[in-house]
Formats: structure tokens, C-alpha cells, sequence
């Protein structure tokens, strides 16, 4: 692991701005994209400019799109969030690594050379004390977390002068409620917090991992950053090769968007892929692992229970989730209840220990349009509801994982039955694909999905590439997939009636009203595709394009409608 | 124009069927997708084999797809509807092109050489009488075309030998409540016939067609063919360039679908471009001209009117249709009616002489969210609802053009008052683009909106390119684009519950959870696509992929356990 060259994002035209806290001594970088004026002439042949005010939008690429910023990844993001917390008496850090695994091995010199060079005492809660984000909001407390979402989904609003209903308060009261979650672990101070719920901007999960058959570290570090480019809000590792664990510190010391697992990938590479072998104690000891090193949120599929699995026998598709598929294996051989049911309240303390979040995993999803919101997938829906309640109790912040292959009349059923069972906990879905006969371009049946549930309700969803069901996706697969999910999570923003949401569209259209086209490009999602498809084909700079020709041109003939109109 | 070689459409385990009619002397074409064997042990280890049943599926190439036909671009298809209306009394075969644009271009011997070497004499109504699909319908009379498209409707339905809703008799009722339409002018009897209606297979519409600027006539004719490959169910010709007039003929005796023009554009043509010479004289010669060649629906910007124009004056982005910007700089620099509006009725009396359907244009549509569901959008709708008595009066078949960009929270109100204003004639929908932002993506913005308003009811859908707003499509633009629109439709057709919609769905999710490959891409959308994806990164054909690697593959766990369950 020689990677040392400077990994940077850049988007034209833009610059990386930071609005200060009033409360807390925070800095919250966002991204100004700056536009040219408006030129006309009035009536005398003069001409008139008018100044077109910068568009602010919501940044996901942290650091890396700061130049002032050095960026090294053998050293690692700057750790914001440490100093935050630095004078907290509730907090301690440890000189010892809590997981045997993990001890193993910092101390296998083996593994010095693919090592992350720096080192970082890991920090847990006092006994006693609980750290989480929902604590501390029951308890009426504004952490810098807080305040610093409150700034970040505000971030057009700010700029028109305007005042959001989002204020620190709001923020605080909707995860005092359950309805939102700030994912944060406090071993991930490189990550910059962000909020995930109903009432907030829809984020967008991109997911990055190795399997046993492909790809390097090297490359996965790259993914990550990759993904932050274009706007995925969060990063799951699903990595199951050889070096799991160090190909893990190295992204989460460079990953500036928090970061979830599946915890039972890993589980189940230690004991060598024969499921019969996992046991309670080996996940017990990977969770800590895992919480240690910074993971922010652990998808556990503790909601499929054994008399679930008989409820799949009539399934088209059976059981398609990995993690569901390896539990139910596991109940099948041991002929046991799933441990991750019946030791879910210990997992909870573990999780509250970091401030790590769960996202109860949805095993039982349905693979299919046959399968879409059948008696298996809504038996374990409820008991989704139940565990939300248990890790409520111990003030772990929850987010409920959804389907997965759902017809569209179907997908409000489901948006209700789980705001119903999981008394608003913020769900996460995977699409729903709408329908199932287009592989290779499943980004699009999901994001048609997606949007859908996201307009309705659902906080997250997590992408899906065109390479779904067929291969492991490539930087382009993980770009279109990153631009549909952005797609799907801003229609969805703009049919809530986010705050702000419509200032991008308002001002792209205007730019394109007056021939502005790189401010088109500029604030467009994908400025680089934009630019090369206008590239492909312009002959022209001017008045028209070559979709329409020079006579035929509405915008032109519009525009001098308009000013036809004026005089 | 010596484009000798012979186009033909392939896909891959697939054959041509054609079913017979029972009423009607009709053949109707349906591709049938042949399935591999479903191999499984059984407890003693003996293979046991169960069949599957082959896929019957909609199908949209025409000839082009039955190597029993010969193909020669310079004879045109088979002319299959002639035979259906050889003794008809109500026709007249005319000696004479009645254009006289046309029969300029006709004498004018410099055109030979580009000239489509076959020629037809031109087909009308008997004076007096009244020949189209909506007149028949009204007279209680099931056309050939009728039970053609019955049929056509119903093919996964008559495989599974089950009974649908959809009877020739429904089709007529829907046809003469104004609720479906066949576009199906008796000049284009190579074309199939097809049925646009909210109780029918969600239609796509795709368009080609030259601009000033660029591409060829050669490259437009493999363009219509390429979009009919990938399910494209009726084209739209939108050139402007030079030889629209011959260009046009290449490809309606070569198109197997309904084509649709925008006859302003090439009136606009006939007088070098300068809208205040355009006049009525013109653009009926011109509607005349296109309808002996066998153009089957117009798109008509007869209700913008001259009072709508200051409406659109606080827009954002204008007017943003063509048609529609060309016909208000007419009617400001003349300060008159639109003419196509004061004319209509006289429109509609040269459209129910060849049965060409009208697609009243929406020349307000919004061009930006900003603009949706505004005040001059909605004058020009219920504009709209009054020509469509004006031509109902006459038995001209109707469909409504509509948006355009329209957020998420406003489609189902465009829906609503489009069927309130318009008494439920089709909606014919450009999208809608859900959000302004992405430019490059734009297939994916529309897509979004177009699957929820054909849900919604909207019965044909028009693509759109990931080079919308930017440029003119290539040929991987258009399969994209036709792609993603066939993905919105069969999702919409899935929620609406159009019988037999699902069959693919489920026996594409069967041969996944089976592990047969080949079987899921050849009844996938893009079978090609989806098998390039898949060999990019396979490194097996057997039970599992690249997606999860051997060890994690759900399906592969899922099937041990449904077999493990069934001991």
C-alpha cells in the first residue's frame, strides 16, 4: 500500500467556502458556484448587466476540494470532530484496542507494510455514560453536530437572506424523536456530520468493497473518493477479500462521509466462509473491531427470525439479502433463533458506547416484483419495529433498511406500514427497482423507485449501478449510479418542498434561458458530461444549439418575443 | 440515396409468430423468447427437468425481425393493410397528388436521384364520406385494425390461455368514447397498427430527424429502424433540413410504426425560415402534402392562443416548444389569431380524409420547474379541451400533447386536469423531467416523471436523450433514451396492472434465482447490454457472480435452503 499521490476533486467554477457556527466553533464547508453576468442591450443598443448571484449547494467532497488543504492519505483527513470533543468528561480514550481480532493484528508485523501508518487511540464512553446523538437530544442538548447539519441543509436558504424551519432546535427535537439520526461515531472524527430524515434533504448510500475475486485497495480508497465527488452522502464497505480490516482504516481515515458495514461480511470471513462456524462471540469481537475503528453505522440483520424463513417458500426469488441469506443458514443448521435477535440488546450496548448508528437489515427483502410486499417481508418489517424500540431504550439511533424490487402501486405501502411498525424511525431503501426486466440499467428502474420513496418519506436511499445483478460496477458504473440516486434524491427534495432545493433548478434554467452555457454546465450535476455531450455536437456558442438549428431555436424566438414585448 | 443493403433486426433466442385473427383476414407479428430447462436433483441425484414456457412479448420491429420476409429499403415493406381495405367503398385512389408542394417535388426531375423509387397513388375518403378508426367505432363497426390491435394487447394473456378485459369490442367502446386512438392513415398501410389509450400497453414515442446542421437521410432511415428495435412505438420525424419532402418518404414505406410530423417545421421551411411569411395557404398545402404521403398524426399548436402570449411573460424560461414559439412571433408580428386555431375546423376536414390522427401540441408547456402548472400552461389545456370537440365533431381521432418539466408534487394535477379539460382524450407527455439540474442525464430526470404519469393515466410517453438540451442524439443516445422510456412504461403498465404485464417480470426473476443466465438476458430489454455488463467482470457461468463471490452469494444459499427444506 504505496499510495501516496494527492487524491483532489475539483468542480469548475467553483470555490470552497465554510460558514462559521453561532453556537459552537464549527466551520461548515459548502461549495459556491460562481455564474457569469446577464448581458442585454436596452433600448438604445446599450449594454445592460445585470449580476447573477452565486449558487451555494450542499458539498459532500470535504477536504479534498479545499486547495488550501493538504491532503496526504497516508496521514489521513484532518479530524474535526476531535477537537470538539476534546474537553468532554464523558468520554475516554483507550490504550488498547477492546477487540481481540484487532489486537491480533497491530500486532502481526506481517501486515506493517499494507498497515495505515498513523495511529489513533481508540475512544469509547465512559462507563456509565452514554454518548449518542438521540442522548443528547432527549436530554435538550445542541451538540456541534447539530448545529453544524443545521447549517449544511440550509445552505441556499442562508445565501437568499431566508429563514429555514431547520434550526438547531428542529434538528434537535427530530432526533430526540427517532425521526432522524446523525450518524457519528466518535472514533470517525474525519467524517462531517450529516443528518439523515424525512424532513431533511434525501441522502443518497453509495457502496464500494471488494469481493474475493476482484479488485484492490489501492482502487477502493479511489472509489471512496470518487463517490464523495459526485454526492454520495454516505460510503458502505461491503468489502469481503483478504485485509478487510486494513483496507478499512484506510478508507475511514480518509472518508469524510460517515461510513456503515455489514458487520457479518466480515464475521464470516474469519471463520473462513462456512456459515455453521459463526457464533455470537466472533460478531461480538468484529463489531468492536469495527466500532473502534470508526465505523458509523452497522447494518444487522437482527429483524429474520427462524419462523420467518417458512413464510419464503413460496417466493419467486427466495432469500436475495446476503446477510439475510447467511442468518437464515445459520437458524437452518443450528435449528437456533438468529443470534442477532436474541442478543440484540447486548449489541446495543456496544453501539452506544461509540455512538455508532444500526440499520436493522432487511434479510428478507423482496428480490422480484412477484415477491414485493409479501407476508415475509412484512412479518419482519414488525419485528423491525420491535428491535427500534429496544435500541431506543438504550439510546442507539436507528434507521429501518426497505426493498429492493417494488412495483409503484405497492412502494406508499410500503413507506406506510414502516413508518407504522417503525413509529417513524428513518427508512433506508435499496431503489425499489420497478420492475425487473432491464438488467444493465437497473440505475434507472430504481431511481424511478427512489424518487417515489423518497417524495414519500424515505430518508436514504442507496444506490444501485448499472451493473446490478450482473457484475461488480467500474468508476463509470459508480458515477451513473452516484447521478441517479442525486437525481431521484433532488426531485424528491423539490416535490417536499425542501427549503431551498429549487434555488439550483431556478437558477440552471435562467442560464439556459440566456444562452449562459457554462453556467449551465457549471451547475449542472455532472458538469464534465454536460460539457462533452455539448462539445460532441456544438458548432456554436451562440444564440442556438444544434439540437434545434438557428431557425428553429424556441428559446431564441422566445427571448425576442420577450423583448418585442418590452418595447 | 443508394442505400442498397438490407436492414434487418435480431434478437437473440427469439422467433417471429405471428397469431391469426379471428373476425379479420390478419396476421398479427409477436416475438416469442424460448427459455432453456429448469435442472434440479432430485434426493437420489437424479436430474429432473421441467420446461419452461417460451415468453411471448410485444413486439415493435415489424418485418424487419422475420427473416421470411425479404427487405429491401428501396421497395419498402409489405404493404399490409391494402389488402384489409382493397374493396372498400368509401375510398378513392387518386391519380393525382393533391399538394401542390408535392407535385412540384414529384415533377422536378433533379430529385430523381434522391427520390424513393416506388410510388403509390394516393388514397382519400369519398367525398362525403367519413373513413376514420373514431367514425367506424361510433358506427359500431370493429375494424380490422381494431381486432388487430386486440391481439397485439393481449399477447401474454392468450399465452397463458387466459381471458383479458381487453375484447374487440372493448377496444372499439374505448376508441369511440375519444379514450384510445389507432393513428392510422390509409396512405401508411406498411404500418402496424397500434393502439394509444389509458386502458392499453403504455406506448413510447421516439423521435428522429435531421436538423439544419447536420446528419444524413441514410443515417435517418437506420435511426427509425434502430429506435423500432429497441421498442419504440411511433416516430416522430422532426427534420428540418433540406429534402424533408423525400426524407419523409424513405421512411414512412420503410417504418413499421404510426410516424407523427410537426408540419410547421416544414412549412417554416417552404418560406426559408422567416415566420411572418408563413400563412395559412402554405401550411394546409403542406398538411395535405404529408398526409398523402401517409404521415399518421400531426402535431398541431392550434391552442396557443394570441391572448396566452403575456401570460408566459413572468415566466422563467418562456416558450419552450417550438411550434409554439414560431406560431406567437406570427401572431405578434401579425397581430392576428393564431391561424391554426381559427382554421381548426378546416384542419380537421383534410384529417378525417386520410384518417390522420391530431396531436394537439402544447406550445405553453414549461420549460423549467419554475414554470410548471402555471397560468399560460393551463389557459392553452383548456384551449386544448375545446378543439378536441372541434374535432371530435368531425370524427377525427385525438391526443393531447402535455410537459415538459414538472416536479414530482404536480404531475398528478396535470393528469387530473388534463383528463377533466380534455374529457380523457390521450395524454401524449414529453417526460416530464422531474428536476432541472442534470443535464446529460436528462433521460433519467424524465423517466422519473414519465413512469408516475403514465401511471397516472397518461397512454403514450415521449423519450427523451441523455443529450436533451444539448445536442442531437447518436444512435446510443436514442437506445438509451428508448430504453429508459420502455422501463418507464412497462413500470407504469406493472402499476396500472395491464394483464400479463408481469409475466416477464416474473420469468426473468425466475431464470436469475436459477442461475440461468442466458435465459435473463435474452428476455431482458437490452439483452446485449446485459450481456456485455455481465462478461465485462464474469469469471463463471455457474452459481454465482462477480456481485458477491462464491462464499456470499444470497440466491446460492437461498436455493440450498429451499432444497434443504424440502427433505
Amino acid at each position: 500500500m504505496s499510495a501516496k499521490k494527492s487524491i483532489r476533486i475539483t468542480y469548475p467554477s467553483s470555490e470552497k467556502i465554510y460558514i462559521p457556527g453561532e453556537i459552537n466553533k464549527i466551520q461548515v464547508g459548502m461549495r459556491k458556484i460562481k455564474l457569469t453576468d446577464t448581458v442585454t442591450m436596452d433600448e438604445e443598443g446599450q449594454e445592460v448587466i445585470k449580476k447573477n448571484n452565486p449558487v451555494i449547494v450542499y458539498d459532500t467532497s470535504g477536504p479534498y476540494s479545499d486547495p488550501k488543504i493538504q491532503i496526504d492519505i497516508r496521514k489521513g483527513l484532518p479530524r474535526i470532530r476531535e477537537e470538539w470533543y476534546a474537553k468532554r468528561k464523558d468520554l475516554i480514550w483507550l490504550h488498547h484496542l477492546t477487540s481481540e481480532y484487532g489486537r491480533n493484528r497491530l500486532a502481526d508485523k506481517s501486515l506493517d507494510p499494507i498497515r495505515f501508518p498513523q495511529y489513533h487511540l481508540p475512544i469509547r464512553a465512559k462507563e456509565g455514560k452514554n454518548i449518542t446523538q438521540l442522548y443528547y437530544a432527549k436530554r435538550r442538548i445542541i451538540t456541534p453536530e447539530m448545529e453544524y447539519v443545521t447549517i449544511r441543509e440550509n445552505q441556499q436558504i442562508e445565501a437568499l437572506g431566508l429563514k429555514s424551519y431547520i434550526t438547531p432546535d428542529f434538528v434537535r427535537k427530530e432526533i430526540a424523536a427517532g425521526r432522524a439520526i446523525i450518524p457519528a461515531n466518535i472514533n470517525h472524527p474525519e467524517a462531517e456530520p450529516m443528518i439523515i430524515g424525512s424532513k431533511f434533504l434525501v441522502k443518497i448510500n453509495t457502496n464500494i468493497g471488494n469481493s474475493a475475486l476482484s479488485s484492490g485497495m489501492n482502487e477502493e480508497i479511489e472509489k471512496a473518493v470518487w463517490s464523495c465527488k459526485w454526492g454520495g452522502d454516505t460510503l458502505m464497505d461491503l468489502s469481503t477479500g483478504n485485509h478487510i480490516h486494513e483496507a478499512r482504516e484506510w478508507i475511514i481515515r480518509n472518508c469524510p462521509v460517515p461510513m456503515g458495514t455489514v458487520p457479518i461480511y466480515q464475521a464470516l470471513e474469519k471463520v473462513d466462509g462456512r456459515v455453521e462456524d459463526l457464533s455470537w462471540e466472533i460478531y461480538r469481537d468484529t463489531l468492536i473491531e469495527q466500532a473502534e475503528q470508526g465505523v458509523d453505522y452497522f447494518t444487522i440483520h437482527a429483524a429474520l427470525l427462524k419462523e420467518h424463513i417458512d413464510l419464503t417458500a413460496t417466493r419467486l426469488t427466495g432469500i436475495v439479502s446476503r446477510g439475510g441469506s447467511i442468518m437464515s443458514k445459520w437458524m437452518q443448521v443450528h435449528n437456533q433463533q438468529n443470534f442477532l435477535y436474541t442478543h440484540f440488546a447486548e449489541i446495543c450496548e456496544i453501539l452506544k458506547t461509540y455512538d455508532v448508528a444500526v440499520s436493522i437489515g432487511d434479510g428478507l427483502r423482496p428480490g422480484s416484483i412477484y415477491d414485493a410486499n409479501d407476508s415475509a417481508q412484512f412479518a419482519e418489517l414488525y419485528t423491525m419495529g420491535k428491535l427500534t424500540d429496544m435500541a431506543w431504550d438504550q439510546f442507539v439511533q436507528v434507521i429501518i433498511e426497505g426493498p429492493g424490487h417494488v412495483p409503484m402501486n405497492k412502494i406508499r405501502d410500503n413507506m406506510k406500514e414502516q413508518q407504522y411498525a417503525c413509529r417513524n424511525a428513518p427508512f433506508y431503501t435499496l431503489g425499489p427497482l420497478t420492475t425487473d426486466i432491464a438488467p444493465g440499467y437497473d440505475h434507472i428502474t430504481s431511481a424511478i423507485g427512489a424518487a417515489q420513496i423518497a417524495w414519500y418519506g424515505t430518508a436514504m436511499i442507496c444506490y444501485v449501478t448499472p451493473k446490478e445483478h450482473l457484475g461488480l460496477p467500474n468508476k463509470e458504473d459508480v458515477r451513473n449510479g452516484v447521478i441517479a440516486y442525486k437525481i431521484a434524491a433532488h426531485a424528491a427534495d423539490l416535490a417536499k418542498g425542501h427549503p431551498g432545493a429549487q434555488v439550483r433548478d431556478n437558477a440552471l434554467s435562467k442560464a439556459r434561458f440566456e444562452f449562459r452555457w457554462k453556467d449551465r454546465f457549471n451547475l449542472s450535476l455532472d458538469p464534465e458530461r454536460a460539457m462533452k455531450y455539448y462539445k460532441e455536437s456544438a458548432v456554436t456558442d451562440g444564440d442556438y444549439c444544434t439540437m434545434c438549428g438557428p431557425n428553429f431555436c424556441a428559446m431564441r424566438l422566445s427571448k425576442e418575443l420577450t423583448q418585442a414585448c418590452r418595447k
